[in-house]
């Protein structure tokens, strides 16, 4: 039987189809109870949720498999060009519900559950957030990889399968507890362990030159060292609507079993037991910092880690179809670096070429700028990767050789082009030359690629003009495009918000959901603008949303928010560029207000109609564990969140909620509950931004700076669907300039906050003393003094628009202007699929096209 | 469906049978196919032999995942008493062949693979041994679980999963090399993770005294500290010819995502990772010691996460039958303790009833000794355990109170019956008064049990005698007993020997070789002893054995080595009480005299026939990496190799060989190999041994001292079957005050040897010094001068017994001499069935009853 077919050529695809358990409820049911019994080794009689979690997902699993495995049969065949999507973070979430909707296999699943007596949703509870990532970044690599499957590209992604997930934050007397997210405690069904996958990674060692005894050239070796296994782990990517499944490979370091005896003439063998173990503390941590660098050893193992063992992976893969026929390499292989993160990639490569498969250094250098290309992420210099000198030439000495090497045939180019420019040359040199000499990751990484993209218009535009300026000078700028960023539809509005989405289907006449794929098509409910029964539905979807974000509040938090009042949402990493500090000021001078009006005689009920309308301040998001600043600004608002909550005058008309452990999952919950979301950095710091997307495209309206994303939103859907303030990115610089030299003005309205906030009412003043006097005395690096009053103004004036809400299910005044903004500006949101965004880059980057199916 | 079955009470089996993949074809072929394409996430095109290894090991472990939880329903509802074996180190070897044979299903998975193109050798081959024990003491464990299955008791093992297993040897010039054995590198089919039982265990942290607050009652408790997961993986333990499938249940350590306040406080988030992956270092390191102690606090760690967990598992699931119903506990729980290692299971119990279940102390401790029993397994007092107070205390501050108060307890009782005796209560008293001050685990063990017995008649009475003389004097005889050690005759005779099997299952007509339950059976084949032909082939298959073994030594030392000289084989732990150098010294002299004959002009001819036959002579084992005394041994064999086996005069006169990392699986190879097998420790000093038992099973013959089962192997088979020499045990203590008073006398024969190691001609002698001044200058402790003359003696009678076989297959003198022995040797090992121990385990100490199946 199979003996048979051995012999054929391994490109096949497998021997079952998977219809049975997705369409079939005896089928499913089957499976479930045969991975009880055996996977699990546990019996029907006992079997709880978590036990149910782990056999539909290990069903499901085998169903997808089929499409995995077919999909590379398809790609092998095809033989096309591919993308690899290199990012050190990929911020999955849960897989589970994800599979069941692009595999169309929710409802048998749901009522194959039914059947076997568990709840669909319960079920769907028990699985632990991916967490690999720290944020947008990592966010964003997630929803690339699901349009790379659901758009039928062929693209992989390439990470790190991190024991630890980014920490789990726990809220204790007001202060961030970073707790570690062991995330791998019950095995994890979605990750396919390919154990005869293994890649041989080599660290530290020495470098010298031998001859190649047939051809007498020099050549360089790199011997000695700490050898590491990368052993993969694949995760199966479901497209939408397609049998494309992509595979998303994530390393985990292993020891060797290999003998070294450098290692071992020492003879101790506790020692040599203690260097194995140490090899898999490579993949252990994810490092909790987001948009700034903590400079460490091991971080920098972990990129070398990973991108040697992608690289060797895709040179393997190439060669197996292509031989040393490396003059196709370029014409198959697109690889996109995702921030400098991977940007050893490129050394890597060459170094691959020149010294293991012997091409000429200018030959090999050519394929690799074909290759490459990067993606930049921040125009903050100090969240700019470098690397001492020293530590990556400990680390990786040829690698350091190989640098150098790049660097002098670069600037001797640009010598040739800027003869006696000598600052020129220094400021684009890939070594800093300082102390200490260091390595800049974005410049290498600039001079390796053949494109560099911002990831909005602004932000595009601004590298062009600012940290990148040199190097548009020297490449041109024809090197330099934009990518604005993307999210897909698929998680972000059918699995966040099914009853939107459903209702969306209807609407659109499309059972299928094809415009999950297809974003353009939401245009079409502007024509439902004015239809007062379709703006009702639509309005209660978005309550019955916010009674779920209710339930998640007073879950986590014990805090009860009456979900007929404004929900004021901001929740993202917790940065001073991304301004929390603003909001929770213009959320204590509220406060103040409020009181103040209270103590004058003024009635809740005058309040709400002159004043202020009844609301809660909704907050999440983690903060770097050793960032000072991001901490201070997460106590104050639980802080002001204990006075305003138990300060019994208040009731209703203002909530201050700090949700703890902000994550993928509870963004999904979180998402589609927001009336309004602040997306409100210092213009010109958000190079892009995605929850702005994620909101919008959920009918939340947006509150926000002209920066990032937001510029482009505006534009798709209309200045009067959003509500803009602040000053403009092109007054930052001149604005900055004089806090310092001529002091920073502090309006009344925030010189109250402060005094408040000193008073102590909040606790101990101290506490915010650093906050306070970065805006009062260090020049206000953030200009929160400058767009304070511009703020409260866009209160003063969303307020208005979304009206007295409260308990009035007939407030067609609410309807006919806020709900009618919300879907306007959903019905805008096409442009913002990452779909679009892969299309994108797989034609002006990738030069890829889809597989046909 | 399964929603009205889940409300049933939920001791119910599976809703399979395992049959289908045990007997077809197909289903075996269909389940392998699945496993392939969805379990590996392989496909049938590209599988070799390491997936097909997985692919068939999934296969059959599915199927013995159906009687191991039929098993697990019928020992509940039985509800009869259960014994637990706690061990340290259960050296199981490979799982699958000992799976295929006790489940009956090598047939029909040989010829499925067939047919599916592998070849089922190749993929056993695949296996890696599960190493997680140093010799015979973790061996006797594997052995006894087997036997608990086969005989249907109802008896699970409790152990340590390690992540590394006893480290691999390698050989490089002469010298052991120890390279750390990380068996798990492929994830492992037999291991079933219970990732759903976790079992919390704490460290360090502080006592204090609290009240209840209904019953005034003082109590302990204990607080703080580090808290550890433990998680269970089970790996089920088929008997043979029976469904009964117990339970060898495993720990795991895995950090604990529990808030741990007192370590957040600090809020260093680096730091509480660490902490957290530390936790997995509990299971990572099996102590590669053997009979002596390192003192290490991992390793304390150890023994008190493996008896926590498995205590509180075992009370959990008592509670779950009979509630806190304690008067039945010691009728339901039999729990061995194999060696001290897990003596702290005494105090655990004792805090588990006292502290946490509020028993009284009196009655909780009736209980407590009522419940263990403890075999010893040396007599060596540099081999007992002791623990410094400082270091228990400070890891587990509650127990070593209790320990106190069990002392205290016992030391009063000592006192009322032995008025005055001080120096009795200094002798018995659990804590030792010394620098540093300590707990003698052993004399725990013996206080907190109601038997202790030895491993082997001359062993359990010396221990009465020596080490143990006050205990006896103190409890009685009584307390004191023996149950000589045992082996299991499934895997070591069906699987390491399948053709002597076959031929004796076709003598005892006994075609499902049931004589492998009731080993007395042999008994049978006294009748064949004259038969010609049976002796023929009997003698043939030791042939094959033997040419199989010789291809071992080639492919691990690239040395030839004839089949048909006589291969006498020293494989065990390196110890200097096991005299491995008193084996090399006679070899060493053997070759000198050899020189000294041919340099006489005595040719090889007559040289084999009036002095010395041909013969191999083959050496194998590990020594603990801190052990030189035990390196040099290995050094010297080593490098007598060297000089004898490349000396071209010797031919096959002389092989000396080393085989490196001998283990499990090596030994399934070398011991049906072997013609002569070497048990020669020091008189007294071997508790038990069982490798003797395993050789002289598969036919070969034994020259040993009269010590440990020696004694009884002769009293079974017959003097005349076995080769004894040496000083006897009585004489040792004589010997050694001699040795120190009075010198030590190097006999004529010796002093050559000794001359010609510091001549150098096996390397430099300084080497070699340590080993030879502690025989001439330091006592000669193991008395090698003793018995070395004796020792040549006893050769030279065997010798003549064995012949000159080489190349004469009708050489009736050596089948009518030697492999007669060999035949009643066999047909008298029927006592040394590890079935035989845990049958008088069970009568004697644990009153347990066989599962009516």
């Amino acid at each position: 039987k199979y003996s048979q077919l051995k012999v054929l050529d391994s490109n096949k695809g497998t021997t079952q189809t998977n219809q049975g358990v997705l369409t079939s409820k005896d089928a499913f049911e089957e499976s479930f109870v045969r991975h009880v019994e055996t996977t699990l080794a546990r019996n029907m009689y006992n079997c709880d949720n978590l036990a149910a979690y782990q056999a539909t997902s290990n069903t499901i699993r085998d169903a997808l498999l089929i499409d995995w495995a077919n999909t590379q049969q398809k790609q092998t065949i095809q033989d096309g060009k591919r993308v690899y999507y290199l990012s050190l973070e990929f911020l999955m979430g849960r897989a589970m519900d994800n599979a069941l909707i692009n595999l169309n296999s929710r409802d048998n699943t749901k009522s194959s559950l039914t059947e076997l007596g568990f709840n669909l949703e319960d079920v769907l509870e028990q699985e632990p957030d991916a967490a690999l990532g720290n944020g947008g970044l990592g966010r964003l690599a997630a929803c690339f990889v699901d349009s790379l499957s659901s758009k039928n590209y062929s693209g992989w992604g390439y990470g790190l399968n991190y024991q630890y997930g980014i920490f789990k934050q726990k809220i204790v007397d007001g202060y961030q507890i970073e707790t570690p997210d062991y995330w791998l405690k019950y095995s994890n069904p979605w990750e396919i362990m390919r154990n005869e996958i293994q890649i041989p990674v080599d660290f530290y060692g020495y470098v010298y030159e031998d001859h190649d005894p047939n051809t007498g050239k020099a050549k360089k070796i790199w011997a000695g060292g700490e050898r590491v296994l990368a052993v993969a782990a694949d995760f199966p990517i479901p497209g939408f609507n397609t049998d494309n499944t992509n595979n998303l490979r994530l390393w985990n370091a292993k020891p060797t079993n290999e003998f070294d005896f450098t290692k071992f003439n020492a003879g101790d063998y506790q020692q040599s037991v203690a260097a194995q173990q140490r090899a898999e503390s490579i993949t252990s941590v994810l490092y909790p910092n987001d948009n700034f660098e903590s400079g460490k050893e091991l971080r920098l193992k972990q990129q070398y880690f990973w991108v040697s063992a992608s690289l060797h992976d895709i040179v393997r893969r190439f060669k197996k179809n292509h031989k040393n026929n490396w003059n196709k390499f370029a014409d198959q292989i697109a690889i996109q670096l995702n921030d400098t993160h991977p940007t050893l990639a490129i050394v890597e490569l060459q170094r691959i070429f020149v010294d293991l498969e012997g091409l000429e250094w200018d030959k090999a250098w050519e394929i690799v700028t074909k290759v490459f290309a990067y993606t930049n992420h921040t125009v903050m210099s100090e969240a700019l990767e470098k690397w001492p000198v020293d530590l990556l030439g400990r680390l990786l000495p040829r690698h350091l050789e190989i640098i150098y090497d790049i660097n002098f045939n670069f600037l001797s180019d640009v010598e040739k082009k800027f003869p006696g420019d000598r600052d020129l040359l220094g400021r684009v040199s890939v070594i800093e030359e300082n102390h200490p000499k260091s390595v800049r990751m974005a410049s290498l990484a600039i001079v390796g690629s053949h494109k560099v993209n911002g990831v909005a218009e602004l932000h595009s535009e601004l590298i062009k003009t600012t940290i990148f300026k040199d190097f548009v000078k020297v490449f041109g700028k024809d090197k330099f495009t934009n990518v604005t960023n993307g999210i897909t539809p698929r998680r972000w509005l059918r699995q966040a918000n099914p009853k939107l989405a459903a209702l969306i289907a209807e609407k659109l006449n499309d059972p299928n959901y094809e415009y999950l794929t297809n974003l353009g098509s939401l245009k079409k409910l502007e024509q439902f603008v004015n239809d007062d029964e379709f703006l009702k539905r639509w309005d209660s979807i978005k309550f019955d949303n916010k009674v779920k974000l209710a339930n998640l509040i007073k879950e986590t938090t014990n805090i009860e928010v009456d979900p007929t009042v404004l929900f004021d949402v901001q929740v993202k990493r917790i940065h001073e560029y991304k301004r929390q500090q603003l909001n929770i000021f213009a959320v204590i001078y509220r406060y103040l207000r409020i009181k103040e009006l209270l103590s004058q005689g003024v009635s809740v009920e005058e309040i709400k109609l002159k004043h202020y309308i009844s609301k809660a301040s909704i907050f999440g998001g983690k903060a770097a564990p050793g960032y000072y600043m991001a901490k201070t600004i997460i106590h104050l608002i639980n802080k002001v969140g204990d006075v305003v909550n138990n300060d019994p005058e208040i009731g209703n008309l203002l909530k201050v909620v700090f949700v703890p452990d902000y994550n993928v999952s509870k963004a999904e919950i979180i998402t589609p509950g927001s009336d309004l979301s602040n997306h409100i950095s210092t213009a010109g710091t958000e190079a892009s931004g995605t929850s702005n997307m994620k909101f919008a495209l959920n009918g939340g309206l947006i509150i926000g700076t002209v920066d990032g994303a937001n510029v482009e939103i505006t534009r798709e859907i209309g200045e009067e669907n959003i509500f803009l303030f602040g000053n403009l990115a092109e007054s930052v610089e001149e604005l900055r300039h004089k806090h310092i030299f001529e002091g920073v003005h502090i309006s009344e309205t925030l010189a109250k906050v402060f005094s408040a906030i000193e008073s102590g009412i909040f606790g101990n003043p101290d506490e915010y003393r650093a906050l306070i006097d970065g805006i009062r005395y260090h020049g206000d690096y953030y200009l929160v003094s400058d767009d304070f009053d511009l703020f409260l103004q866009a209160h003063t004036k969303l307020e208005k628009v979304f009206g007295h809400h409260g308990g009035d299910a007939n407030d067609t005044d609410h309807l006919h202007k806020w709900v009618k903004k919300s879907v306007l500006s959903v019905a805008n949101m096409g442009f913002f699929s990452s779909d679009r965004c892969i299309d994108e880059y797989a034609e002006d980057i990738w030069n890829i096209e889809p597989l046909s199916q």
